[in-house]
This record gives C-alpha cells, structure tokens and sequence, in this order.
C-alpha cells in the first residue's frame, strides 16, 4: 500500500538494494525494523518493494530531518544495519531528500489506508 | 542496478503504483518510456522494483525540476500515461523531491555501472 503521508513538505529515506541469497534472519530483522521504525517520533510511513531478482527499493517517510537523524542513531537500528551491511546485500545506496510536492495519480479507495510494508523494513534503510 | 546519479543536490520522482491484472501492452509501454526518458534532457537515471503482489516503486532522477516538467510534458509519455491511469494501476502516487544527501552504504563493483531498469520505467512515472 502507498504511506497515507501528510501534505508536503516531509522527508524522504530512499533505500535501494541488492539482496544476495535468501536468508531467514533478514526476513526476521526486516520486520524487527518496521515494528521499531512505527514507534519513533515523526515517522510518516513506508512503501517497499522487491522484485524477484534481488533488487528492491524501500521508502520511509519523516516528518523533519532531525526525525531521520534519531532513527538512524537509535541502537538496535544501527546494530541490525552493521548486520545488513555485512552480510545481506551485494550493494545498497541510501539518499535522502525533502518530498516537494505530491500527488495522487489514481488514489486508493478509502478503506484501505494501511501503509505498505512488503516484506518489512530493510534494515539499512537510513 | 543503482541508478549512477551525481552528488546532491539533484532531483528524484518517486513514483509508487499497484497493478492490476497483466497485460503485455503495460511492459511494452514500460520499455518505450524507459527509451524516451533517456533522451531526455537532464535525465540522470532510473530505478525500479515490483513484488510478486503488483506493488512497485520506480524511481527517477533529474537534475533539475524543470527537466521533470518537460518530461512530464512530452507528448508520447502523457498519452502513455494516460492509458496507465485507466487500465493498468489500482491506485498510484507520484512524489517529487530534491535529494539532499546520498550514499553507498554498500558499493556495487566498479564494473556495473549500467542503470537497472526492472521491466522498463512505468508510464505514469511523472
């Protein structure tokens, strides 16, 4: 599902990776991440997705820099994104930038306001 | 592949969609408008996944807002996109930022510096 965000501007974490082989403790720790990452201060939401060859993008929403900062910092974050980093993807790039502007191009219908999770949150996805 | 885009600030346009049911007219339209975009003035790349469940984000690159208006303006794209709008998303949303910030936190070999691509750039990415 598309991340039910507030009128811009917010800020964006782009996360773009390469899987390498399946791993059963990434599909646990991705999940670990999106559970913590809904409980910090000025989180907005989440889209991600990853197609069958391993590449996947994963978006967060935040409401001000200083909210991505904090997220970043937090321990268990860090400690999980050393993890990723070691040994989960043949490559990944983080970008972060300030969502200008936004818009609907076919809106979802109402009742579906949950926000997207896919797999989880990547976890080296600030 | 992770788009090979210059140092920030530079501009991204999110766009996040569900599809529907498949049609091979949406992967040929895909692949077309991946073709325009490069000949774009100030395309710097692109970007894109898509689970097994139809969710996909695609992600370009611009150097400037107003390459992103004149894309948006091409004529083959938005008669493109019109089609997409009608047949081929659920629902679809379409962000623009400026990135700030942005880094490998795992770097692919010096070798692939090719773009990825996934099934070529949605038609309604603009």
């Amino acid at each position: 599902m598309i991340g039910q965000t507030p009128a811009p501007p917010y800020y964006a974490v782009i996360f773009s990776s390469q899987r390498g082989a399946a791993d059963p403790d990434y599909d646990q720790a991705a999940e670990r991440m999106l559970q913590l990452a809904r409980r910090q201060p000025g989180f907005l939401g989440v889209e991600s997705a990853r197609g069958a060859d391993g590449f996947g993008i994963t978006l967060s929403y935040w409401i001000r820099e200083a909210a991505i900062l904090a997220w970043k910092h937090h321990a268990e974050h860090s400690a999980i994104r050393e993890r990723g980093r070691n040994d989960w993807y043949q490559y990944a790039h983080t970008r972060v930038g300030k969502v200008e502007r936004a818009y609907a191009v076919r809106p979802q219908a109402q009742a579906r306001t949950a926000v997207h999770s896919g797999p989880g949150l990547p976890p080296d996805q600030s």
